[in-house]
């Protein structure tokens, strides 16, 4: 019997397409397109293109970050992968990871090194870029050798999956027609977690009878629970427990903000008034998923003590200073959420309970004239509607947003530790892509400074041209209103053009009458103009693609910026006096 | 007596700006910016903000053609330099380096590895990224000891200037205040290129007796010439000795094209008839500055041997197979052409002279209909005028433009080598600055495909921000035209979003009746309509910002990338077949 056989891209696709992704974004280039020709053989995967490949970056991460499981990227040799760098690296930093497939030179063009375009100087070893990543990706391959191919590929997507990191494959022009055992398809990829027993049994046992004996404990969901696909579990474990439950500024959302339970978002001492406290004075943390960057734990101003905390980590759990390396807390919640669904006797929870919930103080009441800061992000958040996606830009957009107060079962996206300008205009079209395929009912709100939006801009030109209807809203404070917090308020280099006519932007990029597409673009100076959109039943239905242009004032700063901003500047002080 | 200080913000600046800098390019970050406020101590320089940082580094490589010298480049660590690289990457194959500035973490944060934003993991070494860009740079110094941070910032930048590659300087936040000895910037920096005096001598010598001996001696002048400071040279070498001369895809405009002298653009058998025959014929072929890359030699079928040969390059020079290593071909020239100047009896030129002109064949005389490529090069080519800079983009515009015929001293800037899409959107930014501080007399026109121009379209923004005035041709050909000639023309990956309305461009960027900024835009879909555009003398006289769009057939491609992917392709075949 004659063994059956299938081109190397086709093998390739069709991996990726088992992991459920539907669309692979990217840029097209002359060392990528005949890979590109074979995805047509996968009725499966739909190719993406998007403006340049940074942007595919930050969109590939985005859907990501929606999916919970990786995207595809594809990009081409030398002046796509490095375009893509800070992208990639920003989806490493925040576990938001990729499987980046890079178009190479061919192996007799490698060999001869060949002085053709992409390369950089006669003699070049054509696999100097391969160095260059290294340090942005968790794993890859260099597919030089027909005999491995099929199972480097498959272990490289297999740690992508289970390591929620970037990796890349690095794929010769002229491999894409080896032809690969077809047999291997039928066996799935195995990317399930799995513990080492005795280290997962004693977190499970220890974790349940601390939530038994434990006299006022707390849930503190952070980021890297999403990121590992514990999003659900996080949510039950929440709705079983009835602890009070708290986010972080990278989780926001995780933890309904509706619910009976819901404690707030806790960022150190830049948190709403009661939020440290409870926190800080639990007797049992349960911290899922930390991740305890600057931004995200209030300029490292969060006290968690180990004594009363368990740490459940993908890297390592820690159950009150005790660790247990290699035990990835996925398996572990599964089991605890099972036992106490299981068996709701053993395991009453009668604490804290209804009385949990912590509102937040209401900062500004204004009903007409400027828009500040501290009236805008709450205001936003009664916009929000149940199930909706929001993208919170870097800058004042991802420190306003924390006062909001959310409705029920919100994804939202922002980058607070990577913080990288730019990136959600790119992870905005992702996030589109992954509520597509996923058929999620909620609308795609994006929230995003101008200055920022000026980086990537003509990704909202992929929206247009794929068919998508966000309601985008353009914070207009002329300028880098979160670098002027940190220096140089009056400095003109914090100063970006103002020329631009963002409500000329849609029809520029292709929403017009000529074209049939729809659009709507509102510019809004005082708070009467902006609550009069933000009242308006066709604006919130979203059925055309919008803008909403907010303007504000360039020295008016989220107070969690300020306060931040201050926290680090007086530590940099008593560093300096220290030395 | 007490030796004056500088903060070595100022240090730093002060010593850029001694090379002639004007301007410097980036975005700034919070790790650059106390840096960036030192900028204001030094009146002869001015920031300049680009939208993004691959922009940015693409105008730092405009710039640095313009000027023949280094630009200087800042970004913030992590996402700033991360985002440039391919940038960087571009101007180091093509020697068009700058001085990359990139403000870092302080070294107290350093030490304590601290988890703050744009790192990427717990633990993580700061310095991680230093390593990254290791490829793309000739050297670097991370300023982290006080006592040798201004020798360090002299090495690095006369390494720069004498290299014209791409060289960094890491500066952490806390040292910009550190005191420097003032003294030291009494004393300038020597960036003199000094060769062996006995290779030197050897090499000028031969070349002159060559020159003397030769019966059909030719110039070849190609593009590291230009890079290397020796246009000027180059010049006077055609005129004082009126051998044939050539130039290359890259370094078109070297030589003027209305000289008596002028041969052509020569690219291997990828030449008009008669170019090639002319090199490969010669006995004495005077090749300045070679760059042997697969597009700037007619996909590898230049045909000059060694034993005709005398290369001048800026690593080596060679005669006739003989080579001198570290011999640089700039005080070379700069002697062969005084003794030229000097000596006009010893070196008497009465060979080929006058009589040598080539003038290129007329590919089509279109009066009327659908424009086509064989008409709008050489049609573009008679609408510039003497002294105008000329970008052509990666694509059809780099590919068509070498059948244009310039007139006298264009500077031409293509990227045919790294050939990263979306560069001279950037890099015309840094040319029209350039040409601001050199007072340059011409107009700058940019041709850009409508593809390559959605990857980087913001800068345009940025000519508008900054009173500037180019004229913009865009190719609107429904995609990607240089990859629908490689492989897949009718791919769907090979096209672009076709809703944007360039009509509308400028608008959108700034150029309105309420910003009191001018524009004209024109569509042409026909010879006749182009022809009115490019004889009218308002638009000829680009007294403001102009968009000429034209719009071709997506199947429509310059003679030259059809016969250069025909070799390719064969040789392709070929190495499979042997294989």
């Amino acid at each position: 019997m004659a063994s059956s056989t299938v081109p190397m891209g086709v093998y390739l696709w069709k991996r990726l397409a088992s992991l459920g992704i539907e669309h692979v974004f990217g840029v097209p280039g002359d060392f990528n397109l005949t890979l590109l020709d074979q995805i047509y053989n996968v009725p499966e995967l739909t190719w993406l293109g998007t403006c340049n490949e940074l942007n595919g970056a930050y969109a590939a991460d985005g859907y990501t970050r929606i999916k919970e499981s990786p995207a595809a990227l594809l990009t081409t040799y030398g002046v796509g992968e490095l375009s893509a760098m800070n992208g990639v690296a920003g989806a490493y930093a925040e576990q938001a990871g990729m499987i980046h497939l890079v178009g190479m030179t061919s192996r007799p063009i490698q060999k001869m090194r060949a002085l053709i375009h992409h390369t950089m100087e006669p003699g070049m070893d054509h696999a100097i870029y391969i160095g260059m990543s290294e340090s942005v990706r968790k794993t890859h391959t260099f597919l030089m050798d027909d005999s491995t191919m099929a199972e480097e590929i498959d272990r490289v997507i297999i740690e992508g999956v289970k390591s929620r990191l970037p990796v890349f494959i690095y794929i010769p022009t002229d491999i894409v027609s080896v032809q690969l055992d077809a047999k291997r398809l039928e066996t799935p990829l195995d990317t399930s977690i799995q513990n080492d027993k005795t280290g997962e049994d004693a977190v499970v046992n220890s974790v349940l009878e601390l939530i038994k004996s434990a006299s006022n404990p707390v849930i503190l969901a952070d980021v890297l629970t999403i990121r590992h696909g514990g999003r659900g579990l996080a949510r039950e474990l929440v709705d079983l427990t009835q602890f009070q439950s708290f986010s972080t500024p990278l989780s926001k959302g995780i933890i309904d903000e509706d619910h009976p339970s819901y404690g707030g978002l806790y960022n150190g001492t830049v948190s709403f008034p009661g939020v440290a406290e409870a926190i800080h004075g639990s007797d049992l943390v349960l911290n899922l998923g930390p991740l305890l960057s600057d931004s995200n734990t209030g300029a490292f101003t969060r006290e968690v003590k180990d004594e009363n905390a368990v740490l459940l980590g993908h890297a390592f759990c820690q159950i009150k200073g005790k660790k247990y390396d290699g035990v990835h807390f996925l398996p572990v919640l599964r089991r605890i959420v099972e036992a106490l669904k299981g068996d709701t006797k053993g395991y009453q929870l009668p604490r804290p309970s209804k009385g949990a919930r912590l509102e937040a103080p209401i900062l500004n009441k204004s009903t007409s004239g400027a828009i500040e800061q501290s009236y805008t992000w709450q205001r936003l958040g009664k916009f929000i509607r149940a199930n909706d996606i929001v993208l919170a830009e870097s800058g004042t957009a991802q420190f306003g947003m924390p006062d909001a107060t959310f409705p029920a079962n919100i994804r939202y996206i922002t980058q607070i530790f990577w913080s990288s300008i730019g990136y959600t205009v790119g992870a905005c079209l992702g996030a589109l892509v992954a509520a597509k395929e996923m058929k999620l009912p909620g609308r795609v709100v994006l929230i995003v400074g101008e200055g920022s939006m000026q980086m990537t801009v003509q990704e909202i030109g992929s929206y247009i041209r794929f068919g998508f209807k966000p309601i985008i809203f353009v914070i207009n404070n002329n300028g880098y209103s979160i670098e002027r917090a940190i220096n140089g308020p009056k400095q003109d280099y914090n100063n970006v053009s103002m020329l631009w006519d963002h409500q000329k932007m849609l029809e520029f990029f292709g929403a017009r009458e000529e074209t049939g597409i729809k659009s709507r673009s509102y510019k809004c100076k005082t708070v009467e103009e902006l609550e009069k959109v933000l009242t308006d039943d066709d604006f919130a239905k979203a059925d055309c693609i919008q803008v909403c242009e907010i303007v504000m004032d360039q020295f008016d700063y989220p107070w969690r910026l300020t306060k931040q901003v201050e926290i680090s500047k007086a530590r940099a002080v008593a560093m300096t006096s220290k030395k």
